[in-house]
């Protein structure tokens, strides 16, 4: 190319942020899209971070009682019917099981034969069908809680989908409890609140803001949801986790009763919760940059990649037994409880070997030539910092150190994305101010705008569905953390005790 | 009840294995049917096992390389046509996805709609789904092998199902690797085989018998499938575990093809293998007796219950505080690289209390009185021997002691399978020995029947189809491990070089 390379990603996130993500996702080697509609492959650079993931989530998970179970995919529709809400939310975008087997048609080509008598839904989610399974678990006080959590994959059939954010088939953990009081209930919920947010925060280093949903933006069914909500790059909100309060409405529906200490028969009160591999996405957007996405150590697919330089083919075996004896001494180290994974990549094919692991976001990559083994040395890139700075470091004071380094990038990324979305956070008391805030500048570039606004709403529906109509910006939370405050609603004018968070939304 | 209880299961092995089988699932919480056909629920004790098999295999294929990755649950019926043999084999056993969404009928009920161009089969297995993958990511030998692992779901639409062994939905790990050559592919296809081996017979306490299938019994659409067959206690063989070497067939209808090095376009060689929630039916069918399932401590969702025996009230307070101390003490204590998990019961039911935890196969049960608290004592149950052999060991001594215990449970267990199996496999060269070893003595109980017969075959499917069909005997497998031996077939006296295993089969 005549143009000088300046980043690995093209376009530039300030170029074009929707087209930079699809671009940054495929070049880190992370996902790519499938054959079926809406589906993505989730490739192993990308399966290993998801899986770094599960099992941090799953150790916490199982230090508050919780026990993994497993539930049938399909759910027959008249089980989804049973919660007229419910059904409501996920009729349109259900994938129908119809049929159970093939046989040859007219024209020789297979077709679906077998029809069920009932048609099957794959689960969207699981209230209704471990909802049956809880009407029958659940007899007396006595076997109150039932604390499950399942891992696996639900189906929505999305018509707009994007990797990671919104796709047809996706990966998640769904919790679902029962208890005996309201109180109970309500305070598992809260307990998965913060269970999420320390995951989310502390391990893939990305801020988020508790709160609770406004009634209109309540998963369907439910009495109250709180959420995490993270800023991404493009001043957007990502829903990064919920936890649902049902109430009584899914017990009512499925008929799951309980006979208390007292002997009386009453309904019990159900929680469900959720995490996906949408939270892939918002860690690509929340830390990825113009050379590609950045891992945070703690979840990262890898820690370090081993770069040998080889300048003279004389030096190459020294250099290579170099490598291999640090890899060696890498090898029972332990980062967070888990090994440091390490790579060595010897392949011989010029500067594009760096920028793969630039693209990939590896934490560390360390070149190691002739110069660096007479000195003792290794030549440290961290991806944290800009792909020129790199650091000629002891190599002794490099394996005594590795975790304080991972450490310390992991903190770095969260801080620059806690002081990212404290800039692009403002109070807002007037509804011209509010709307030049969530207007875009620049009609070339229609993503770039204010940010969040914390406004004060009324609580009333109209309000929020006008603001939704008018600006696409939607009610993220109401703040956990927010003092209360009078004022007036930034629609109406009617007075307000709390200040909301409003924003743009994936 | 006026009868004496002397089993905590009712049917006996004896009196009704199949029924025995269903009663001891239902009884030890492992699993329950769903209300969808042929799904069933994994509760929370069995899905524990499920997870420890997991993390084992998981961490066996990380060692030898293998990278976890997500593909699609929907096949395209195009994709699976591609293999004519492949599609012929699970035509019959397809769910099919025709719908995308629900809308109000005409009678006001919900109703499939929005008919997809292409009906999509949910994955009975993902050889072609993933082939697709494959075909983008492989161009050039460089990009060899690639070697893939899935957990998730997959759905055959059996029509007689029983929990674990045969059911709609289930759990299951497949691999799928693609290598330069025929050799590489074989190499990695039986190395598969061992680690399955291992798997089975050192965590799960199953002796197993490494052999190939007979063309007939291979894989549809692989050149050569490798199994471990396990024998349970009604003499059947159940295949544990499966390795297939697919050749070029996949390659060439998917066309997934490389440039050698020496710049020549070929085909790539695939494998696939799994495992799958079957292994707890193999579990249970193998150490389970007529009180209930056996745990193997490896796998076992929980090591030890330790259960306060209160007779005066008075004592409650020292004794609880006792049993506290005991379970601390055991917090830090590892097994096998996993925490030794202590369940502590203080549930007031009698004697029900003791006979759950048996039924749920926990290795070690260990009653605490004031009589034990004053001797410094604790009182154990070992789940491998008889329940009212109960022994006093000094509470440091089993402190100490308890990884050993384990393993001398784990021990125990596996050598009592291994001696069942082998006093169940015989030799047989006449045909009329043959029939007699197959045919049961006693109508009542027709699954009671010799066990393995290893006996001549000449390799014709001829023959192999006409036992099959007389006597309801397959061919398990040609044993690996089986010198060679000149004789004769069984069925048509033709010359045959090695024995093989005949066996009914689940």
């Amino acid at each position: 190319m005549g143009k000088k390379m300046t980043t690995a990603i093209s376009p530039t996130r300030s170029e074009d942020y929707p087209e930079w993500y699809q671009q940054v996702i495929r070049q880190s080697d992370m996902a790519e899209r499938s054959p079926v509609r809406g589906c993505m492959v989730i490739k192993p650079w990308g399966y290993a971070v998801w899986e770094n993931i599960t099992r941090t989530l799953d150790d916490m998970f199982k230090k508050i009682g919780v026990k993994n179970a497993y539930f049938p995919i399909f759910i027959p529709l008249s089980f989804l019917e049973k919660e007229a809400e419910h059904v409501e939310g996920f009729a349109k975008e259900c994938a129908v099981v119809t049929h159970h087997r093939l046989e040859k048609g007219p024209d020789g080509g297979l077709e679906p034969a077998g029809r069920l008598n009932e048609p099957l839904i794959v689960r969207p989610t699981s209230e209704t069908i471990i909802g049956d399974s809880f009407s029958k678990w659940i007899s007396s006080y006595r076997d109150l809680p039932v604390i499950v959590n399942q891992w696996g994959n639900v189906v929505r059939w999305e018509m707009r989908t994007r990797i990671f954010l919104r796709t047809s088939e996706f990966l998640w953990q769904e919790g679902h409890t029962a208890h005996a009081t309201s109180e109970e209930a309500m305070e598992l919920t809260e307990k998965i609140l913060h269970i999420y947010e320390d995951l989310v925060e502390n391990h893939l280093a990305i801020p988020v803001i508790k709160g609770k949903k406004s009634p209109a933006e309540r998963f369907p069914g439910a009495e109250e949801t709180l959420t995490i909500e993270a800023m991404m790059q493009d001043r957007r909100a990502l829903q990064a986790g919920t936890s649902h309060f049902l109430g009584q409405n899914f017990a009512r529906a499925q008929q799951i009763k309980f006979q208390s200490s007292e002997e009386k028969e009453a309904y019990v009160w159900t929680t469900s919760w959720a995490v996906s591999t949408r939270l892939l996405g918002g860690l690509v957007m929340t830390h990825g940059d113009d050379d590609g996405i950045v891992l945070p150590p703690r979840v990262a697919s890898a820690h370090v990649v081993l770069l040998p330089i080889i300048r003279k083919e004389g030096d190459r075996s020294a250099v290579m037994e170099y490598v291999q004896s640090l890899a060696r001494e890498r090898r029972d180290a332990v980062y967070q409880g888990r090994p440091v994974v390490v790579e060595i990549d010897d392949r011989d094919i010029g500067g594009a070997r760096g920028w793969e692991w630039i693209k990939k976001g590896i934490p560390l990559r360390v070149e190691i030539g002739a110069r660096d083994m007479a000195e003792n040395a290794v030549f440290v890139g961290r991806r944290d910092k800009g792909h020129r700075e790199k650091e000629s470091i002891p190599r002794d004071r490099f394996v005594g150190e590795i975790g304080s380094l991972l450490d310390e990038i992991q903190e770095r990324l969260r801080t620059r994305a806690r002081g990212f979305q404290q800039d692009h956070t403002c109070r807002i008391d007037d509804m011209d101010a509010f709307t030049r805030y969530f207007t875009p500048q620049n009609q070339a570039k229609p993503e770039i705008h204010g940010g969040y606004a914390m406004a004060h709403w009324c609580g009333g529906e109209n309000c929020e569905t006008a603001i939704k109509n008018d600006l696409g910006v939607t009610i993220r939370c109401l703040p956990l953390e927010e003092a209360a405050e009078e004022g007036r609603c930034i629609f109406c004018g009617r007075p307000s005790d709390r200040r909301v968070i409003f924003a743009k939304a994936y």
